[in-house]
């Protein structure tokens, strides 16, 4: 079995890329998009195998490094629960299992995935404070702390604050915003779904409540499993809670997995996988891939530079290392520039979403992603540049 | 695109499972278990695939096919919502959108899942009734109509049926149930998790209100997603409905589908691999599929009973298609047929599950299995017999 054994090539990450990214089509381009995020072969490798009972032992030892896997990537001793959903059911899981409709919460909004936990928080009865910045921006500390002050009589129950913006390609200052939530006294819920495994992240160090992510970005693996971890205080909240849900439910999920066992039936191709990418990230290490990213995060925008474009966040030390949006030039659709690419470089970039589309495109540089990869994608992007005039 | 060519040949299925049950080991066996069932080699090269955008263009064409096959193999016209998730999920979705917390509802109970259904609404607030029945014994009409003829005020807003009872193997006389159901006017809500694709099923003729199934059975696909047919009833309901959760909302689920597209990040390795299953299925065909289902279930009935040993239910026309429970001999641990059977033929079947661990065994025969599969768990069986006595 791919996954009992530990691989051992150090450059695997790097020969894959280059491979992979030459190994595109236009109907199946490789991905520079923040999420789906392009798949290592020995997790490609994995996900074909036969089928694996998910009661059995070999699974079992499977999930026992997963788990494991998962805590080390959070930076946690906290129980990081796996779910079989998306990241927005990880997401309703949060706010189910530690809040009660009528409880107030402050979310910071920056774009499509922070606003998205405000639309979720009303939709499930909750009070949502909305502190909202213009696309690009990132929150600030000050207005987060504007708020939390002024509720003296500690109604806000909770604080959401969105680490990297997938729809902006912002990053947030997570540190400080969670040292001001930790002061008030409300849960800290963080959206790592693009930072995790992207940025230095310390959910333990940094005293983080609920931590979500999702397995097809940093992770290098296909959707389908989402990750929450789950600090004391959150527990505590739990058991106040009076309608925590079945499905998502903290108890019953942390019970299976304490016993290396899943509450229901996971998406095991994804488990196999993971376990395969954790091994491959333990390998690179963790502070390696936060400066993988960071670098590429550096080429990728002084490339678009370079070309005469500019980025939607100003900032460097607000810019995510996940996924770069960078405005098209004047006169140019975005949808040309990503046809182009597609058609004639076999690589898949992003459009803007909901109020952004077509004003701005977006590169993701996330998960298995190198260098060489984001020369390439440069390339085409220059290539077009030059056509196109 | 694997996906994208109809596969030519008419046999694939047969020859597939010729080569699969020989393929397995002793670590990765065989599946002969009530799911996940075994992988088409179609299903597993397509898993295997590099990583897709789940907004591409190329990915809502798979979408397209794969939801107009869901509708086909529900046998219905109602929209069928593709939760990524085990069943469970989506069986918390069919309650979340159609109920309100103190809602009646009346669960017929045979086993380990259908009494999870009664389980999760006492979760979630509703007011359930449990119509039992000893393991092994199929509910019946007459105990269901007993009970919805005395509720006069109508008080009763659902009945949840269990089609096949995974746990021991029971198949209940559907049909007959929904009569009843639809006579009182309570929703009817339908776990066909293991009978679809199993047994004779019909969404629309039988006017079922919601219909559940999962991935990893029938459908010959790994874990990770659930299907949810949801009928006009069933809507009705979801108008009235006061919480109806944000991942499992009916609305916002439905709405990205009839886009082809999906509300939330899908598992897109399991949505390609349906693209191909149902492709399989459909050159087989519903009714060629429902009779291998039934000859299988002849088969290992027969064999098993040839061979000395007796089956759970002791009734033919309350056995499922899906899996036969069979007691082992007098004075044999199910762990050492188990055990056995694993190590030298490679091949996983089941124990029983809760009171019935260690009281009987399982053999699953759902999905992509042969009689030649058959066969070979009923020589390992007998190899089994002859060694031990």
């Amino acid at each position: 079995m791919n996954q009992q054994s530990p691989i051992q090539n150090q450059n695997i990450l790097a020969q894959n890329s280059l491979t992979q990214a030459a190994l595109g089509t236009p109907e199946r381009p490789f991905l520079m998009i923040p999420g789906p995020t392009p798949l290592p072969e020995a997790v490609r490798a994995v996900l074909g195998e036969p089928a694996i009972g998910h009661r059995s032992a070999e699974f079992k030892t499977v999930l026992a490094r997963v788990f494991a896997g998962l805590q080390w990537a959070f930076q946690t001793q906290n129980p990081v629960l796996m779910y079989t959903a998306s990241a927005t059911g990880a997401m309703e899981g949060a706010f189910q299992n530690t809040l009660n409709p009528g409880d107030q919460i402050v979310v910071l909004c920056c774009g499509v995935f922070s606003a998205r936990w405000a639309d979720m928080g009303e939709s499930l009865g909750l009070q949502v404070t909305r502190i909202s910045v213009p696309a690009g921006e990132p929150n600030t500390v000050e207005s987060l702390e504007a708020v939390l002050t002024a509720d003296t009589a500690r109604k806000i129950k909770a604080v959401v604050l969105t680490h990297s913006e997938t729809s902006t390609g912002v990053l947030n200052p997570l540190e400080a915003m969670a040292k001001v939530v930790r002061a008030h006294g409300a849960l800290c819920i963080v959206d790592a779904v693009t930072s995790l495994l992207a940025t230095p992240f310390y959910t333990d160090t940094w005293d983080l409540d609920l931590v979500v992510s999702g397995s097809q970005k940093g992770f290098m693996i296909p959707p389908g499993l989402a990750f929450l971890s789950v600090g004391p205080r959150a527990w505590e909240a739990f058991e106040r809670c009076t309608h925590p849900g079945y499905y998502f439910n903290f108890e019953r999920n942390k019970k299976a997995q304490q016993d290396n066992n899943t509450a229901y039936t996971p998406a095991t191709p994804q488990c196999l996988a993971l376990d395969v990418a954790l091994s491959l990230m333990q390998q690179e290490g963790l502070e390696a891939i936060w400066a993988r990213h960071q670098k590429l995060q550096t080429q990728i925008r002084d490339g678009v530079e370079a070309l005469g474009l500019s980025c939607l966040v100003p900032h460097t030390q607000y810019a995510s290392t996940a996924v770069t949006a960078v405005y098209p030039p004047v006169g140019v659709s975005v949808s040309s520039i990503r046809t182009y690419i597609k058609q004639h470089y076999a690589m898949a970039i992003a459009d803007g979403q909901k109020e952004l589309k077509g004003k701005i495109f977006r590169i993701g540089h996330l998960g298995h992603i190198s260098s060489t990869d984001a020369e390439r994608v440069l390339g085409a992007l220059e290539a077009f540049l030059k056509e196109d005039r």
